[in-house]
């Protein structure tokens, strides 16, 4: 059997260990090549393959190609595309078949969350659908930490860490102002829909270094009565304390704080973040001073903290996605199986993609105490191992020596072009 | 002579290496015990002085001290508070000097920047003026990095490799997401008066790694055509870019852009933050996607990536600091001296505190490119080897381990309080 060629793209947010799962499906497949013959990653993601601007990763080095396993961000681009259902637009996957072909494409690895483990599994149907044999394999990846059926997602665990990380350095530096100037240090996370991220801020204390800290998640509709009493009770007992504050809280009328209509001197409207909401109401109700901080997308490019589990288990999942394709097995996806939590364990198991797509993970109930401004034991149990270990990137001059890849294109062999909706 | 004991104490912002000084004070003088009997540090930086509140470090073990040059914030506590002139506020020099005589301090170590060192200063003319034999050092430490005479000031260096990271890593990351969705981030950086953190993310861009990065300083006066215009330039060549920007930016008025006016729906004042200014104005005149973070205190905490230039002048400042107190060297402050920048030297030198206080250090022009935008090659030339070298913390269970020291108080002798003004 001749090798058939393999596809690979990134999609949705990036995150600090995406790249770490290029290099394992990169470095695995080049161990393979009387199987796989040339891995070409799409340019900007899914966009890549309908426009036919491919990449040949095989122009670039093993040392390259080893550099992306501690470089953050997309390395060939990401995008944000969602394909339709195929009877919504067939004509995108007649094209996408249409350049797989052209190209002898016979394996796709789609490197992403949610609504890419849905494109994943559309693509996965083509081969009855359209009759182009192709074998496809989700290679998760979110920051979100939403996907079903695997134990967490890699890019989790390096954001939590890094929230952990930052809401503990800060802490300690508002406890240090606090007698005569700021009492409350707010920080605003990640995490839209799951408070995955705010729950790793209650990392930041532990027995050894007891910190106070309220978590506002986004599982739970805000009260700023009982918030600020929070606060207040912290401030008199601690003298200070911080606050994690998911994007993604709601008010009881179901809106996102964020979202409450801040407008500038002329009247527009003001993308707000929610951190500078919850600090005007500390001020306004509390009379206390404050600093706040929004870490966007510090917190998702932060490579320099990465978790060493996390970049462990990218590479792993970007390793076992070729492996799968090589067993033939179609529409499925490497899932993280923990197998004990001390000493922490895991392994690589499958998850089939029609049980992984559109389902969101939330945070069990139980993983937030009563009051709903905190972790419990259970959470952190949870949550400990995903942020062990530390993967440092080698330094240049005082800075990550990150790769920037030679991205050659593959010459087209198609004289169509294609038409992005 | 008998030993008399020496007071130290943290004020103002504090720093990721501000405690690694009071580590090189405390261990110096352990080794001269019989010049220096015990130090005392002040609960809360000088305010702690002035209500007898003094912390024995005597009563912390030598690996709790050591462990003091890797934990951010002020392990004693900091206050913003500044001592008035003898002139307006005798009572309180008069309070100090009480104190002092009380507990036999015959050293004062003061740990903080410009209005710090003019406290010092003031204590430095006790001596003469009220008849207590002080010896006044100053002990230098900022973020602002806009002490005059020293090379740069400790704490500087660890807040511009955290910034020059941390805008590689998210400009990375905007890379990335730029075909489809933001292509504007924009990261808001401290600094009230002077560009120095903001001049540290164009070090994220180097001849290895080229990254589209326009710079906002506070010394340039903020004019949107021509700021818009180099954005629209920058995403027009490379489809995307990273905006650093000082919260102290002005408009042509002279107003700071953070005080724009930003009301939230209830008509309240919010208080702004100049990132989310900088991108509704990307969104609403150019139309593009646009993230933005707040670095806050994230960035003088980030002890996780420090410089470990920085670790070692604070440290060296702190030992410098007791060294020239047993020269009997008063109203000084040990300087940073540049001795050649390839390679880099340094080494500690002494500055009168007459000539420290009350002046600050502004970025000079010439390490601002023409186009008020960028850093020119002298300014990269003194940057680049202020934020060499790691020094990472020790990690357990994936958090750093920071100290918390006992902080043990000393019995006062004092019947008298003192009410703070």
């Amino acid at each position: 059997m001749n090798p058939r060629n393999a596809f690979y793209a990134q999609s949705g947010g990036v995150t600090a260990v995406i790249n770490a799962s290029a290099c394992g499906v990169i470095e695995t497949a080049r161990k393979h090549r009387r199987r796989i013959g040339r891995v070409y990653a799409g340019r900007n993601g899914i966009i890549g393959a309908l426009l036919e601007d491919l990449i040949d990763t095989g122009k670039e080095s093993p040392t390259a190609i080893r550099a992306l396993r501690h470089t953050p961000a997309g390395a060939f681009g990401s995008c944000r595309y969602k394909l339709k259902g195929v009877d919504q637009n067939r004509a995108e996957y007649e094209r996408l078949i249409e350049v797989f072909q052209a190209h002898d494409i016979g394996y796709f690895f789609y490197n992403g969350g949610g609504d890419s483990a849905d494109t994943c599994l559309k693509i996965s149907q083509l081969g009855g659908q359209l009759g182009y044999p192709i074998i496809a394999v989700h290679v998760p990846k979110t920051v979100d930490n939403d996907l079903p059926i695997t134990d967490c997602c890699p890019g989790f665990g390096s954001v939590a860490k890094y929230i952990a990380v930052s809401t503990r350095e800060a802490t300690l530096d508002v406890a240090s102002m606090a007698k005569t100037s700021t009492k409350v240090f707010v920080l605003e996370v990640m995490g839209r829909h799951a408070g995955w991220i705010a729950a790793a801020g209650g990392l930041a204390s532990d027995k050894d270094l007891e910190l106070p800290i309220v978590i506002l998640f986004p599982e739970v509709p805000f009260d700023p009565a009982r918030f600020l009493g929070r606060v207040e009770e912290c401030v008199r007992k601690y003298g200070y304390c911080s606050v994690v504050v998911s994007e993604g809280v709601k008010g009881a009328d179901g809106k996102f704080l964020s979202d409450q209509g801040l407008r500038d001197a002329f009247g527009h409207a003001q993308l707000g973040g929610v951190a500078p909401v919850i600090a005007a109401l500390i001020k306004q109700q509390l009379k206390l001073k404050y600093h706040w901080a929004v870490a966007d997308y510090l917190q998702r490019a932060a490579r320099h903290v990465a978790s060493k589990t996390d970049a462990e288990q990218a590479y792993a999942v970007g390793r076992a996605a070729v492996e799968l394709a090589l067993q033939g097995r179609n529409a499925v996806m490497p899932a993280i199986v923990r197998v004990s939590n001390r000493p922490y364990r895991w392994k690589i198991g499958v998850a089939e993609l029609e049980r992984v797509a559109n389902h969101e993970k939330m945070m069990p109930r139980d993983f937030i105490t009563d009051d709903g401004f905190g972790i419990t034991p259970k959470c952190r149990a949870y949550l400990a191992p995903l942020i062990r270990g530390e993967d440092y990137p080698p330094y240049q001059d005082g800075l990550p020596k990150y790769v920037r890849l030679k991205n050659a294109p593959v010459k087209k062999r198609l004289t169509s072009g294609f038409v992005l909706k």
